[in-house]
């Protein structure tokens, strides 16, 4: 019971040694499906975009050479040869002292080299007054500007968005490789818990976890496989644990991992398959007895059965590496600087966290206050809190009026 | 084509003033469908949680007068009358110098008003040594201080995510009233654009909008009805307006805008409905052909074709329109301070919007560099950019080494 247990930093460093995350596969996705999505691929223009050249404008094609000279009071006539048609190849060629009609993305016709915008021009039955000068190139998007031919425009661990898919789209692609979402079971052990909406018998409490854990594996990339409730028998156990494991990708439990005589998860996982638990324990309060497995070359996260210390476990342990199962680049946490408003203690000997209520104040300084309850389990407190504070292992305490870096808890609207 | 332009926020007013945008109705989903969903009813706790006295630590239920005076060298020794199974009511009572075995979690049992760790005590046959006295209620979780009954927990307008799920859980809820979808039909026009997936005829260039237009819906929490481009011609593009109104909530379009002698947007909007085009261009930059109507009740967004100020435009006014109907609060842009690395114009008479990349210098500054073609509709440089700039109506430019003000563009991994 006294042995010494991992930090935090050595746990990450014994887990992705000897796990290695890294993206599952490759499916083929509909544009319209891939918000969100991780681009797995290099997308390489197959074509020049624009594929000609373009007017920018509404007015007149004209050879930039017979503009100059104009000016307002001395505008220069030109013989209006034609219209060019929006969305075919010009049938028109510019000749000199000629210009021809012009909407904004219609190609450029032959002999032109510049646009004059309408409101620079006055039109006269079949000739056209210009009254300013205009450069080669005026008004006008050249072929391959926005995208050359063979040029990679984007490239895998892409986030994908509006912009990105209009990239896609401007290509004329409508389907996207994408990175497979890793699939991950989420269970719960303890012979107090009901799943929810079962009827509640007395002695026993509805689970939160299996639910709570479910949709941060989805705040994570991830696609959970809620599996409720497990038999605390160990048997039984061993049984669900296979069958999560096998069809998972990677398995996130809580409950059964602290001292008492009935926790059986590390028996249930050695049980199954080599090389079992690899960590037992981490000098993190809260958080003390996650207990992380190797199965069948997957990983077991078996979190503490409280619903904050298993949340917050999640966070620092097994986000990250479902992140980067589902090909994202790793997201880090977002903090802001806040003051302590208490004196926040450390647990000894363990790298503390506490769960904190950002308030600002009239003097504009924003305050973490610790929310009370966290580390008993209370959901309640949990959900009425912004982020966490992080001790250093070796620190005693935070002082009231000290500067503290809060972790934000992912996106929220309070 | 002179006319006095209504500013972006005499646009915004005239918007929310005549729609009125509000949530259109509530659905009853799954917990494990409802991530990033807005709860659209009052949670109120039916009971008590946790629904009894609870023990937080494995150890002894004990009468907390009966360990008084207990030191690590003068342990008092009481009676180990029995243990309290977990997940039941105990059956047992725990008379003066009595103790009782527990673990976490399981209900105290009656004439028990605390629990003494584990850690401070030591067993021998059928009495237990402590070494430590506990106050009254130490190690114990009291009944409803969690949640109490007919407290409300979580209200209308929540983001539902990790924690909020959690609450709900531990309720027994498995299903959460939530807002419904928002659906916006999107559609393009243009006589120049072929939709992606097919084959590009000459003179014709792949349609970027609707692709790009629909995933800015999702990001907005609105589902995309994709309707592709849209006929050039006025009566087939105001059938097909009349089935974009038909069949969404709120329509918007892309092309068919400008000044050009071509450009039939506002007709056909004009010939589906009363009132019709509620607002025809703004002074903004990119962005001043924005063309608003209201047919029968709904709103239609009619941009500008260049994928760029399509965008813009969609960014400033239409995503915080989805995100209200959503039901969701309104989100500031994320903003972050930088340095104009060169000066930036602004268009006369016009609040200017400038595409800007953020360049991290080695003095630590962060540099906002315009990027170049952004108003002239390239997707790349879109796509490249971090975020925009903004040029208030009345200043001509913001000179080089000026700070700005960055509007972040939506998530990105860049």
């Amino acid at each position: 019971m006294f042995r010494k247990l991992l930090s935090l930093e050595e746990a990450r460093q014994v887990i992705w040694e000897r796990f290695k995350p890294k993206p599952l596969g490759i499916e083929e996705i509909t544009l319209l499906e891939s918000c969100g999505r991780i681009l797995a691929q290099d997308v390489t223009a197959q074509i020049d975009i624009p594929p000609f050249d373009r007017s920018t404008v509404d007015g007149y094609a004209v050879r930039a050479r017979d503009t100059f000279g104009a000016e307002e009071n001395r505008p220069i006539t030109l013989k209006v040869s034609g219209t060019v048609q929006i969305g075919e190849l010009p049938r028109i060629t510019v000749r000199k002292k000629e210009a021809a009609e012009i909407v904004t993305g219609a190609p450029l016709p032959k002999g032109a080299d510049a646009i004059i915008m309408i409101e620079q021009t006055e039109k006269n039955a079949d000739t056209v007054q210009i009254y300013g000068a205009v450069p080669k190139n005026e008004n006008i998007m050249k072929a391959g500007v926005d995208m050359k031919k063979g040029e990679t425009v984007l490239k895998p661990a892409e986030l994908l968005g509006s912009r990105e898919v209009g990239v896609l789209a401007a290509l004329g692609t409508t389907r996207v490789k994408v990175y497979t979402v890793p699939k991950v079971a989420v269970l719960s052990t303890g012979p107090e818990l009901i799943e929810p909406g079962r009827r509640l018998s007395p002695g026993k409490i509805y689970d939160i976890n299996a639910y709570s854990i479910s949709i941060a594996v989805q705040e994570s990339g991830g696609k959970p496989i809620y599996l409720g409730v497990f038999p605390d028998h160990l048997t039984d156990l061993a049984k669900g644990l296979k069958h999560a494991i096998g069809c998972a990708d990677i398995v996130v439990t809580s409950g059964g991992v602290s001292v008492g005589p009935k926790d059986i998860m590390p028996k249930a996982l050695n049980s199954i398959g080599k090389p079992g638990v690899i960590i037992s324990g981490i000098a993190i309060k809260p958080g003390k007895p996650t207990t992380v497995a190797m199965v069948h070359e997957k990983l077991v996260f078996s979190l503490p059965g409280h619903p904050t210390s298993a949340l917050l476990v999640f966070h620092l342990l097994v986000g990250p590496i479902i992140q980067r199962m589902a090909g994202r680049p790793h997201e880090e946490d977002s903090v802001v600087r806040a003051v302590a408003a208490t004196r926040i203690f450390s647990a000894k000997g363990r790298k503390t966290f506490v769960m904190v209520r950002l308030k600002r104040e009239k003097s504009k300084r924003t305050m973490a206050e610790p929310v009370s309850g966290g580390d008993s389990g209370a959901i309640m407190t949990l959900a009425g809190a912004n982020g966490f504070v992080e001790i250093p292992q070796n620190t005693q305490f935070v002082d009231a009026g000290e500067q503290v870096q809060v972790h934000l808890l992912g996106k929220t609207n309070k």
